[in-house]
């Protein structure tokens, strides 16, 4: 059976899993992006997002590698994909990561404002869902035709998610940073009382990685 | 200059530093316990809570054990005192360690409900105090003549430190359970306003070690 994941999802120690105004300068929010350090140093890193032959091999690696195995299509909330709110002005945003995404597979955009597919080099094609969550986890696991599905983020799109109990496993990594303020991932969601338990932990120096699953999964 | 520390907190993956309901039973909440994991196993844990002389002498050793040096006072929250509220019934209830508690110096309790000083056994002396926190911290730091003052919790005393930016540093064990709900710990609390950063972190099997200390100290 097809399972939904989260994967390489960072939080601080104070449980933030984003920095507080996201703008073009700062698709991670201001400091988000200390909360990446584990990830930016990775060899798939380096690979998928900068089409680079260098970067570590040790621990980060490994989790952030798992995180695009036997993935078949993702999920992502309208913020990840970029900076602009409300109506699209126009077509010319194109999500942050240039002509060819990481992704090479179909993507599902979360939004409330309709616009047409859009079909990136190396195969990744974005999706504009306006139906909402339920609507993009059907489509999402129908493109995905057997393989798993990724939830992107970010923390408001997995909490939507976690409550519709639709997660089957979560991969999170702890940075030892501060952020003070933010979006708490887990902001009113009690994963103890959904049925999620810790499977695993593995620390590097950069991170404390996280396995959380549900029961019977 | 004396320090004013927190060590050994324990906190759940979803940030919480208790657990919900607590009890005579469940000192700690329910589930609160899981949270200590790291430390009932230690030499330190075993030889001041218990007065056993075995236990491990790992990672988490150091950092039990690191907790009670040069410590000359305590503050504690009326709840780590004991599960008694309101007003004093009678003066039965002597903390939830038995006579010998594992403090050995005087112990500040914040509470609204005066009562006599309670000396017991091996120099662990309680005192109640009525008039706050900054009241019981200048007489910990008086009490404790030049060695630093612990303040063991609960998160509601550390919060109500850290927003007076009482504290130097703050040692948090991240525990791989889910609390799913309870008392957050950082709720309100903006650690890198307040000045705080990450100085190290390292895990041992049962917990993530970090240390967190505030700018210039």
């Amino acid at each position: 059976m097809a399972r939904v994941r989260v994967e390489s999802f960072s939080l601080s120690l104070d449980g933030f899993g984003a920095g507080v105004d996201q703008s073009l300068q700062n698709p991670l929010g201001v400091h988000g992006s200390d909360l990446h350090q584990w990830f930016i140093g990775t060899r798939t890193f380096r690979r998928m997002v900068l089409r680079q032959q260098d970067g570590s091999t040790g621990l980060d690696e490994e989790f952030a590698q798992r995180g695009f195995q036997n993935i078949g299509a993702w999920i992502l909330g309208r913020n990840m994909f970029g900076p602009v709110r409300g109506a699209w002005p126009d077509e010319s945003w194109k999500g942050w990561w240039g002509d060819e995404p990481p992704y090479h597979v179909p993507v599902f955009v979360l939004t409330h404002h309709a616009r047409p597919s859009l079909a990136m080099k190396g195969g990744t094609v974005f999706h504009f869902v306006t139906g909402g969550a339920d609507e993009a986890l059907a489509r999402a696991r129908e493109a995905a035709a057997g393989k798993d599905v990724r939830i992107g983020g970010g923390p408001h799109t997995i909490r939507q998610y976690l409550q519709a109990k639709a997660i089957d496993e979560l991969h999170l990594a702890i940075s030892p940073v501060l952020l003070g303020a933010g979006e708490r991932l887990l902001e009113g969601v009690n994963l103890r009382e959904l049925g999620y338990h810790c499977v695993r932990t593995a620390a590097s120096e950069k991170a404390t990685h996280v396995i959380l699953a549900k029961e019977g999964d």
